[in-house]
């Protein structure tokens, strides 16, 4: 008689963190050791398409698990723009094409973020990457997000976001219908042009640069601490659309009830000292504990 | 008309007002009778990309001369998103594959629709359709334009610019990150969904539908109507912003100086009056002279 124990078969674990702009896998053994590690691309169900996300999930996995010289027997997935159930067996339907029949989680990159960071478990993640989303868990156990809603949708106050709206910002300097701005020449720099009508080439010709416009944030910073007014305007009201997806997860789960965790998670708090300051800020009213995740959030 | 000094031998005209969701073609003799007329998809150069405008530009001028029996000698070509040198030599090279080998005007929508609809020829288009443009004369023959640069990088109060807000602010109700709306059941019957999720499907599978989003405008002055706060502040930015589009080619060409036009052109305006009414009431002191051009522009 075989009897199956999943604790005891299971002996090395792959958690993959997937976002707009790269996704992170590490294999580790059941003492939590990590024996590979892996980097790709952005794979974002909802942005990349199913065949580019099984590509690079594809990739990452058979990377680590060539480094460790082992096959994963479980897999936990946190990835953006996948937390409703449609998305979840999409996701599981492409795990098991690429070799994980069974013993699979899949997560939004939100949650993952949150255990990875908080040891509480209560209270919420606030991922500022390419993309935008809350995900916050209350005492007892009620989940509930905000944001999260894609490029096109939604993910105020992210990278991709922030890197859009000072874009923008040029256009309406250089037409007369905004302020001047000092974002112009970062603009240039960042995008190899000479000319301002050039950028319409960048943008329009070829695929859309999502991720080189997320990483054009960092130069939304470096122009605010220049003093340029318009790029100031901008993190503000970032930090305002971040601080509002938090608060609305914390009013619906009640999270002021008792102490809880904000974690901050995503590659823009990490390049972008000035909104991890500004969202702190506004959110570090007792009992809330804010805190920017500085490990990998695949370690979750 | 546009091509008025350069054709002197000119029989047959061909005019085409291509936009960011329709084509529409007229063959004239050189009297302005038209005897032939034909309706074609969307051709913005920026946003359909070169391959897509020949083919809706071949197929347009084909059916409105065998309409007419009659070839044209000539052609006025006024599209959306190409007022500056690269497009214009692109679109020659088009117009000359088709067979259009010599007299050819090329100018963008907004100076065709000025031109179809200023008798005084000094003032300035205001384009309102999936995209936003403002384009004007002075009477020293200076020109000036503003907004136009796309759905990405501008196209502010356009009805695309229009649906997209209408649909992030669904999304933000939703969340509880904005106010209540009565938008999300316009938005459930525009898009054919159920549950909001299905959004996601509509908007991120598949081609993005642009011009789909940009009809969604007309249901947001209907819920604007029925008093949904939320769909009247956006219509109230989007005045705003064509506004402030129009102003600044205003300001530039110090067109206050004298007497001068106003034409109103361009899917959204004409299907959404209110907007016509804010941005006529915004713009109409005097010596503006403010119209909503009812004609075809290919007329022009």
């Amino acid at each position: 008689m075989v009897i199956e124990n999943t604790l005891v078969k299971t002996r090395h674990v792959l958690g993959i963190d997937a976002g707009g702009t790269k996704t992170r896998a590490l294999l580790a053994d059941e003492t939590g050791r990590v024996l590979g590690s892996a980097l790709g691309g952005g794979a974002n169900l909802k942005t990349h398409g199913e065949l580019e996300v099984e590509k690079v999930l594809h990739a990452v996995a058979e990377e680590a698990e060539a480094q460790a010289g082992a096959r994963a027997d479980a897999v936990a997935l946190g990835i953006a723009g996948a937390d409703r159930p449609d998305d979840h067996a999409v996701l599981r339907a492409i795990l098991k094409r690429i070799g994980f029949k069974s013993r699979v989680v899949v997560t939004n990159d939100a949650r993952v973020a949150f255990v990875a960071g908080s040891e509480r478990r209560v209270g919420l993640a606030l991922v500022c990457g390419t993309g935008s989303i809350a995900w916050g868990r209350n005492a007892r156990g009620e989940i509930a997000r905000s944001g999260g809603w894609g490029w096109h949708l939604g993910d105020e106050g992210s990278g991709f976001w922030i890197g859009m709206r000072a874009m923008r910002e040029v256009m309406r300097a250089s037409d007369g219908r905004g302020p001047a701005t000092l974002l112009d020449r970062p603009l240039f720099e960042h995008f190899g042009i000479e000319r301002l009508e050039q950028i319409l080439h960048a943008v329009y010709d070829g695929d859309f640069p999502r991720h080189h416009i997320a990483k054009f944030a960092s130069r939304v910073e470096q122009a605010a601490l220049s003093g340029d007014a318009v790029a100031r305007d901008i993190l503000q009201a970032a930090a305002t659309e971040l601080t509002l997806a938090a608060r609305s997860v914390i009013v619906r789960l009640r999270l002021e009830e008792s102490a809880y965790d904000v974690v901050l998670s995503g590659g823009t708090f990490r390049a972008i000292p000035t909104l991890v300051q500004k969202v702190e800020e506004s959110l570090a009213t007792p009992p809330a504990h804010v805190a920017l995740l500085e490990d990998e959030p695949a370690m979750g």
